[in-house]
């Protein structure tokens, strides 16, 4: 799941060899890799070529495959883009699916109580990957977006899947690179600790400025049936001097709500 | 685009042959479209054998093939289930992905202002893609989601879609079969003319009672600069005994909306 291109055979002359089935399906893979890493709404067969190190006559093949069956598209620039077949049965995913099924209606409310950006997210492979926004006309413009990932350290849902997950995943994510993206980016991992402490005891995560200047986050955690968090939702708001506490209670009631569709009761007492 | 699975080999012999690039392209492409045709939420290797012809053996090397990339994924129960990746990369699709994001804010202006299912849908192969769905709490029950298809005679956004639609296309979705799903689905060919041309005049689709029972649509174009009509949107609502002229002009102030952001102006005067 982490989209990492393939290992490409890197040379011309690799077309040439017989290729067998593991060759041939991580080719494929490899093509679609390409247009998600970095991010290209659309390609030519010769960007193709460069950003998978296959040889351009094997991309022209793959490609028409991929075309033909409508995972690829071509444009009338002769372009290449992510096609509308593989749209129509990524959506199907069933973990993606049912979660925004069921989390919607509590999206809307959120939404409509507030009108700032609402966010879902998972925990995915060290990343925060955002299973769906909503947003209004007059929203803080943000850089989220729909099957897009963030780091888990500079956003309010991330912290909350952090702050959640074990203690393992907290243990590699802390070793790993912390980069800073705005002067207040907590990046250091003892920093880091406490305030994933602090976001475990208050459930709820607050955040200003550590990701987009000028925006700030509230988010808070989704638990199922068994008490494991297994989302977040936030709403990104434009900073302002004070938090309100009336947001925080919306994001609250909103994951609340998810989590008891989801058939989480809390202990009471 | 039809989703339809590719051509099998048919026999397990097959598998001792030489396999071509085109060979496994298909059988990698047939793979996912046994999860769509019918919609499965997971499937054991022998059903997807069974669903696509695919030799078992042959079956279990390419669902390994895409289970390492993510595009399916091995559940608790030993059945595979659509993968994450293949949703990451999907939602990147930039035909879905830019309609909706265009759209969204006016999808939830009208979702605020009816509390009804919103749905945005475009005209694929023959059927109203759905491409967006907005729910509350309360909706009246639909079979409509996410990437679901609906037939063009049987649903507000899919009348409006056809209605808007090439001469061609109509003549030949007419003359194709027309599924009666309940006592009131129009499907008398001259009887689906005149409404189209009612349809095109007024700017507005209503229905009632045609693909679900107790729920009814209203639906509306959306033209992009061209003044093409690119796109339906659509609200559904508990069947009541008479339409409701804030509901229409609701969906008209939506439709408008998002055409306006795709940068279509109507003709004054």
């Amino acid at each position: 799941m982490s989209g990492k291109p393939a290992q490409s055979r890197g040379t011309e002359g690799a077309a040439a060899f017989p290729v067998d089935d593991r060759g041939v399906a991580a080719r494929l893979f490899a093509i679609l890799d390409a247009f998600t890493a970095p991010p290209a709404s659309s390609l030519t067969l010769t960007a193709i070529a460069q950003r998978t190190g296959i040889p351009l006559t094997t991309v022209h093949r793959l490609v028409g495959e991929w075309t033909s069956w409508g995972g690829l598209a071509r444009q009338e620039d002769g372009r290449y883009a992510l096609g509308m077949r593989l749209w129509e049965v990524g959506v199907q995913t069933p973990t993606a699916r049912n979660l925004r099924t069921i989390a919607l209606p509590y999206l809307e409310d959120l939404y409509e109580s507030t009108h700032e950006h609402v966010h879902l997210a998972i925990l995915d492979g060290g990343d925060a990957l955002y299973l769906e926004k909503l947003s209004g006309h007059q929203a803080v413009r943000v850089i989220s977006r729909v099957g897009g990932r963030l780091p888990l350290h500079a956003t309010g849902v991330g912290l909350v899947l952090l702050a959640n997950a074990s203690n393992e995943v907290i243990q590699e994510y802390l070793a790993g690179p912390l980069p800073r993206f705005l002067p207040q980016t907590v990046t250091d991992p003892e920093e880091l600790r406490r305030r994933l402490a602090g976001i475990r005891s208050q459930g709820i995560a607050r955040m200003s400025e550590e990701m987009t200047a000028g925006s700030s986050s509230i988010a808070a955690p989704i638990r199922d049936r068994t008490g494991q968090v297994v989302a977040a939702v936030s709403i990104v708001t434009r900073t302002t001097p004070r938090p309100s506490p009336e947001q925080e209670q919306a994001v609250r009631v909103a994951a609340h709500g998810v989590g008891r569709a989801l058939g989480y009761r809390r202990a009471t007492g």
